[in-house]
């Protein structure tokens, strides 16, 4: 796969950052988690000044073999008529990046349908992924690909000045392999990693346990105890998540802020961190849902999420409605006076 | 004081908007706490197409007797220091009205001080209230103004097409009122109910609760041991207060959805509740910060706060914060694609 050189977040200029930020006209500290996200952004974007000018985000679409297994409860061909639906500006996503001035990426990256609609890309790698319960979800070379596709789709936005990125899925079925990564990375036991998705029935939930061992067992069988981290993506992997690893870490490498969503996206930001341990500085972790594990996933992670607002629908929605405090937390920097300039009795 | 006619929001359609909410094309619920949102302020509104236009935001300032006894970190200068610097754009309730598009209402209630500036709306009642260490905050006379100052500004928003309104303050002190009302309403130990403030330390915290225990008892030796609300309050609180109260029990009443912010709004939207229970249905309660007790008394109340970003500056930071939440659950009833008009498979 695509080398990236990703550094750890240079925190020389952290004094200044605090220091800025207690003289800003306030009790010290008072702004709470908008004050470590403005150390945060800052350190990223190696800056006082921090910018969220023309955030991005990036809907990745792909299907998934193992959806034939009856693990979802939504069928396979709500992927493209979501993806259709999106480019008609009627999802959530659309009406989020709407509200928060976000410029939207629409990218077919492996759904099984024909999108001809001129603002959806077309960066298919396939129709869907193989049924990892028989196979490997991906060769090496379509793992590469999704790669690079996440990554040039980074560049895309930073030719546009974008400092921030959003990134979200539509793929049905995509909380198995989040759960199976969740469990072979975080070392966690598999049942405590599989939620019920859009809403599985206890029948359903048993199913998908049922699927998600058997095809862990093989997995084990075939590539033994210690696999590598790409093989584990690769084997289990949609193309949209493995497209989304792909600009996690481009997105880092240009020192971009990374606004990581829901269960499937920290699923991806776990396995990017994995390759890539400075990954985790560029990224700010926004929801923890219902989905059991996600707050497990976070820890493992070591990551406070913005938000929990109980939401399950994936696109990045929850990354989306975070958004508007990480901008808060740049204002507070660009915008608030200081002690000196308000003539206010400095207290702490 | 001012009579207020307070109906509880009619809930005769409230089987229509979850239709309505159940067939936008997402998995039913999975927008979690924005559905849940998206009900109340369409029950408060009584529509299926709710409306955010023209968010109103009434910054209040007063200041208090009983910052005389040193139970505040911050010395009683910065009450009329901040609202200047308000004045001029300055504070985080600039910072935050501006990005959410919020007219700021800047109210002198009872400042100590002359505020001769344009852009300071003068309702001041006294230049800071008497001590309740040693008497009654304020007269009867003085409580009732405060009320109706409160209604009357409400008024002037709806005026302008309001439907949604944040109330917030500035008065050094003022966490002491509140945590006397939360002791006396919500009957829980006073100890619990006392925090830091803006940062008191130790020492502070001691001097805190020793001059609030005087003052409770010292009230309880006057008033008896079951003094109605209104005597609560009027003896405790501060002109910004209990102007907020009125101000909340007159949006209820023109039916507005009111942004309830952190711990001092929270112990006024718990004394208008006191007054007028049915008061609730039109509150938002946006934000539980870290001063003790906020929690206990958001418990009190029944509430689920939307924000737990630890912050603890006051002026309504906290409610302004949430309201791009509120928004987007607004956003989602009125522009989201429903499962029929983006031809995708209902799935359930």
């Amino acid at each position: 796969m695509k080398h990236f050189q990703i550094h750890p977040a240079d925190r020389a200029m952290a004094a200044a950052i605090q220091e800025k930020t207690d003289n800003l006209n306030k009790p010290k500290g008072s702004l709470g988690r908008l004050e470590e996200l403005a150390m945060q952004v800052c350190l990223v974007q190696q800056t006082l000044s921090p910018s969220a000018a023309h955030p991005c985000h990036l809907l990745l679409g792909g299907d998934h073999g193992i959806e034939r297994e009856g693990v979802s409860v939504s069928p396979r061909e709500v992927t493209w008529q979501q993806m259709i639906n999106f480019s008609h500006g009627g999802g959530a996503v659309n009406m989020f990046c709407r509200q928060h001035g976000f410029t939207l990426r629409l990218v077919d990256v492996g759904v099984d349908h024909t999108l001809d609609y001129n603002v959806i890309i077309d960066r298919k790698i396939a129709r869907g992924t193989r049924n990892f319960l028989y196979e490997p979800a991906m060769t090496e070379e379509q793992f590469d690909r999704a790669i690079q596709v996440g990554s040039d789709l980074v560049d895309d936005c930073c030719e546009e000045g974008c400092r921030i990125i959003c990134i979200g899925e539509m793929g049905i079925g995509n909380t198995s392999p989040s759960s199976v990564w969740m469990h072979i990375f975080g070392d966690i036991p598999l049942d405590d990693c599989i939620g019920a998705g859009a809403g599985l029935d206890a029948p359903g939930m048993a199913r998908k346990r049922m699927v998600l061992a058997k095809a862990v067992e093989r997995f084990r069988e075939s590539e033994g105890t210690d696999p590598g981290t790409t093989t584990v993506l690769r084997y289990f992997g949609g193309f949209e998540m493995v497209a989304a690893i792909g600009a996690m870490l481009r997105a880092a490498e240009q020192s971009l802020v990374i606004l990581v969503d829901g269960f499937i996206m920290t699923a991806c930001a776990l396995a990017a961190i994995r390759l890539h341990p400075a990954a985790k500085d560029y990224m700010v972790f926004t929801h923890c849902g219902d989905e059991s594990g996600h707050k497990r996933m976070l820890d493992i992670i070591g990551a406070k999420p913005l938000l929990q607002l109980g939401l399950r629908l994936g696109e990045g929605t929850g990354a989306l409605c975070a958004f508007p405090i990480v901008d808060s937390a740049i204002r507070m920097m660009n915008e608030m006076n200081n002690f000196q300039n308000a003539n206010i009795t400095k207290y702490f």
